[in-house]
């Protein structure tokens, strides 16, 4: 078995922020994150899948065809977006990375098994200094 | 004669258009930079100032003081904001990186020269392909 | 669950070197690492947490109450000190990158859990090319 | 347990292809990799090993060592070379990232036991946006 | 007036030799970059531009336009090549970063006239290490 | 004419102080950085040439010249060692960046000479927030 990573980019404007709060009750959790008027990120984010490499070719899976799920199911939704407003996949939860992360991996997980691989890690970097790793549902149960 | 380069950060959301334009004509002309809804950047600031070496301390101006007017003239009105809608030095004019970097020099021109130097460059990159660098208003009249 | 990392940095002197040797053996063994006269590092350090994401905020903790509790209990301990002399968790232990990374693991392991978390991984890079990693001591015994 | 990373770089020509293919159906399969006449990278690759550490010496291993062997088992075979033509753990295989991986574990694990530590993961990155992780011949069986 | 820097990568093969010397001779003077087997980089290219901002946009030029005329004359020319043997603007010449920073230059000097800049400096970045700045042809008479 | 840059390394203990200050004095001038017992970087240096290409090489210099003279006269002096106590050409001055840069450039205008080239200038980044650029002598009388 082997693991594969691809690295690509978004940038996109977001809010922390619970509706049913006020803006001094979102400010005091969530900071100057929670501003009512957005802010935004050039995400980093990294797609590590596993499976066992194809004799014939040498690869996992064909590289191209990887970048090209990523593109359509991720990058496309989320580029040059506001991710609370404009992203059918995060509309209504709270535009964390960690909830983001989550999101991506439930848009991909299909996709690559298409593919013939598994998903095995989403990582998204919000900042320089923030990042999330997510590995799946089945070890949110364990 | 020496220069130094001090290295900061801010996150914001911003949108490229003319108000005069409707949204149809905006995106012809900035893409998906014109998305009404917003997007944002990590953006990365770099500021360079000149002059002597004070020999009492070795230093061209402690970096201290640097980081401080930088982050008060800077960061703290740029940082989780709004750029077109809540930075005042922005305000009215499109919110292109060439604008920032000409708007952050305006700032930041007299508080170097407080602090005994000489702003040299601003220099903002965008993303990691974008880059823009001013080297102040007597060189925009050459 | 869902894993957090966080990155900061810190500037520090140290050299490698067992004092019951003379310089000449520890010369032999650490190489110019064992300079009597110091040298020093930009250490990067990554704390990696795990553990569920809470609903009411999209968080797995507050980052800022992770970054607070590694400046309280790490980097204000080590940054721009001399690690052999002056930090209180590394005296008395040879000063090697993967003391230091055991070390910091023994500093957050309690704080991290008071904010409801669990330590998964310290990683500590003391330059560009050489990084160690420790995920705690139950796998020491394993 | 302790984990340590050793970073290292090296320039090679390469192209990916079948010789039993003519050049049209390589190019189906593999685009612009499949070349004849060439096109190289700067592979930067990142070995991970694993062990207890020394007290004696506060070292999993002497990173001298560790650095000693990657180059001479790797790097003096893959710096500076054609991979298909030069390398004589390559030849004969698809010259992919994935068989990169898998060669130089293969290169490597051995003296890494000889030096009292455990080979744990070969990291090749092809580009900034791809990278392939590789664990071990116990995982491809798993 | 205001500089802008795109930066775009490609991937190539090449070996630096002379043909009218016999292989001993050009290792020599050029050492492993000679391997008459090829050897190959991820080239890092930075083309800085200069000119006004245009009021109406609050652009120098269009980026699109920029990375365009980039992608047409220097990497659609360059990526997945070999420099010495298909690179039209390289052929006859010695494939060294100062070669290939003038040839990209005069490949790009008037298309970005018309898009009405001025080509400022063409930077390749051969390794981490090595990297070439070039300012232009009038700078090499004076 | 053409630049060149070169990059490296080096890893050094040092403080801020002036010895006919007390410490008390030098906290408040120089904060925690005249810490006495001294804390250390990994210092990145940045060495920039000009001159002509020479036909015969297609190069400026050659690299390994160039690698080898920034070796000699800088790394070897200042790599692992302590810059206050232990680099000849610091001892005596306050051991700033700013100083750094100078006393580097002193250490390779002639070498630089020597291989047919001229020093166009010398930076060096003490952390990733900070960077000095020294441009010569000539310039610190404009």
């Amino acid at each position: 078995m082997i693991h594969i990573t691809r690295r690509e980019t978004f940038n996109a404007a977001h809010r922390l922020f619970k509706p049913e709060w006020d803006d001094q009750k979102n400010l005091e959790v969530f900071g100057k994150c929670s501003n009512p008027r957005w802010h935004g990120h050039n995400y980093v984010l990294y797609v590590t899948i596993k499976g066992e490499v194809d004799p014939a070719t040498g690869f996992l899976v064909n590289l191209k065809d990887l970048s090209r799920i990523i593109n359509e199911f991720v990058i496309e939704k989320l580029d040059h977006k506001n991710i609370n407003v404009e992203v059918d996949f995060m509309v209504g939860k709270i535009a964390s990375t960690e909830n983001l992360a989550i999101g991506i991996w439930e848009q991909l997980e299909k996709p690559v098994k298409v593919l013939g691989a598994e998903l095995h890690c989403v990582r998204v970097d919000e900042t320089e200094k923030n990042s999330v790793q997510f590995y799946g549902k089945n070890n949110l149960k364990n």
